[in-house]
């Protein structure tokens, strides 16, 4: 079996009904705008979606193969590590098309980030979607390519997947699941629960684009300029981290409760204090002007582009040179330290020189964000 | 770091309110009886969930370290084989509990049959879960126990999760995504495409339990006795098929569709026609007749702890012996051959000797069925 050998197809169903077995289904693809609850029931319409859809947006040899699972090798990997890392999420987020990107994009950076703050290599996911009843296909398929190009520039391939449509008043247009799987390179101990007193907390970029992007839509606010999603895949910023500092401690993405919440869970998992200067924590102002209005403490909003890593003091200045050399990082600043005081408690010192417990929300400043 | 010290709990919060850093959250989760859309938000009462739900169902280490994703060594596989598997599946059943199973047990089966199909030894699991807003917590906390058992059984372990919430009307109590990884041993080459003119087609049980035990709860029909679904683990019937039969060609489970899909998709692959003969083909008779009742073609109906295999003739009688030894696989039995005729074409011997075509069905027979 030759592996790089596409599946032949079946049949060329744009141009003409479909005939397989002596029987005709009268109705092609493209007469087919909307999805229907046929296109989640395995047989001849949801081969279509994954011909005409999913597979030229990922275009790869795994997803050709079309079996109930993608088998890759692992032995290449052995070089690099003897552990893998695997993650997953769920994209619910509305609207489905932001400024910035789309949940195409989230789903495949946001996995590939969960995969990267373990310090693995992100190498292949998977791609499930629940589909509502009625949505058109043409924006499935602006989404299925915007994962496409999200997975070839994250340098991941996205192997199997899955897709289940449901009926209308039972989803909200598309509902994505990614799981993925990645490599750890042998050395690498990074962990929620790794921080220490001394350490150095360092910021990637601004924080809160992402979350006031999106309200933004919903909220039909207009800003001198527009806010954008800061969707984007960070295992590159991690490698050029992990290239300066052998000793990295801890690494998170902080989405859904925003840094907030992140630092809240690394200093209870690490049984230590956090202490961060708010004068220090990079924000765009049109971002800060829409968490004025709209009343969020950009700490809480989510963000789908950054990373906070707590690294050791001597390795401090160089980790954040590292970051900045990445596209996504030139906005990085050590914005605190891990301390022995107050073990599970963030504390922010204020402006004017006053401090504050950083609390993460009980529920749910923003619902839907990703 | 000792890698099976479970994290330190941050607070016990069944009993009294939740404290963190001063702050007081007045409402321990046994005050919230349904789930809201704050247990989407990356807050405390997402901890909560996880914390009184997820990890005292699931019970392992992986889960309990709660990072962003979960890390598991891979040095210990290569004894097996070099290569990985990875599949994925939506589960979006309903109703949510049916005789026989639960939407978990299919979260978990399903997933750990994929990867079986491809001769793979499941290993880790993915688990994420969308819910619907007034979802009751009683029978999330059913369902998270149904699959920490369930993948007990299986002899896998979920290692990571996520969980999302959506507005009421935008889901449907509880979805699930599964996605999972395992190992490929050496010299196994199963695929849909491998299928050859002369192999023997082997059915591991009766057809439509599955299918017929959902439409029995939905249509509210009684019979002489319940018809439950056939969900199961079926990665130890591989393994024994496989201890006798080095060069099984196709493994297939007919869930969505049906046998008839499957074996359409098998003959299409492997450009081979494939005979069976209807009155070899299994089946309860009081699935027979619910099928009649309901007009439903057997073949076509869904099953979820089923599998079909194709192997070269001078194997079938060991590798039907090696499926009988299963628990699973009782009422296994050959019913038909891969043929060079009519490739793509699968065609049923009735039981009057005429010949019918086999074909998939275009849309969907019987929606979310898994």
């Amino acid at each position: 079996m030759e592996d790089d050998k596409p599946q032949k197809r079946r049949h060329d169903s744009t141009a003409h009904p479909i005939e397989i077995g002596g029987a005709t289904c009268p109705v092609p693809l493209q007469d087919y705008p909307k999805i229907v609850l046929g296109h989640g029931g395995g047989g001849k319409l949801s081969g279509e979606l994954v011909e005409h859809v999913f597979l030229p947006a990922f275009q790869n040899v795994h997803l050709n193969r079309l079996g109930d699972s993608a088998v890759f090798q692992a032995t290449s990997l052995q070089a690099i590590g003897q552990r893998l890392a695997m993650s997953t999420d769920s994209y619910v987020v509305r609207p489905l098309f932001f400024p910035g990107g789309s949940i195409g994009d989230l789903a495949i950076n946001g996995t590939v980030n969960d995969l990267a703050m373990s310090g693995a290599i992100p190498l292949y996911l998977s791609a499930a979607f629940i589909i509502e009843e009625g949505f058109p296909i043409t924006e499935l398929k602006r989404i299925a390519d915007a994962m496409g190009t999200a997975a070839r520039n994250a340098g991941v391939t996205v192997i199997t997947g899955d897709t289940k449509v449901v009926e209308q008043g039972h989803g909200d247009g598309c509902y994505i699941n990614t799981a993925g799987v990645g490599v750890v390179p042998d050395g690498i101990e990074i962990a929620p629960n790794h921080a220490r007193p001394g350490d150095v907390v360092i910021l990637s970029g601004t924080l809160g684009d992402h979350g006031m992007a999106i309200m933004s839509v919903r909220e039909g606010l207009e800003f001198e300029a527009e806010i954008q999603s800061d969707s984007a895949p960070l295992a590159e910023m991690v490698a050029a981290i992990l290239r300066v500092c052998p000793d990295v401690h801890v690494l998170r993405d902080p989405t859904r409760g925003g840094l907030a919440a992140s630092l809240n869970e690394i200093a209870a998992s690490s049984e230590c204090g956090i202490v961060i200067e708010e004068t220090r924590v990079p924000i765009n102002p049109i971002v800060q002007s829409a968490c004025e209005i709209l009343g969020f403490d950009p700490l809480l909003v989510a963000n789908e582009g950054k990373l906070v890593c707590m690294v050791p003091a001597e390795f401090a200045d160089a980790v954040l040179s590292a970051i900045r050399t990445d596209k996504h990082g030139r906005n990085a600043a050590i914005i605190g330290n891990v301390v022995a005081e107050h073990p599970g408690v963030v504390v922010a010192k204020t402006a004017i020189g006053a401090s504050r417990v950083v609390i993460t929300a009980i529920g749910e400043q923003l619902p839907r964000i990703c």
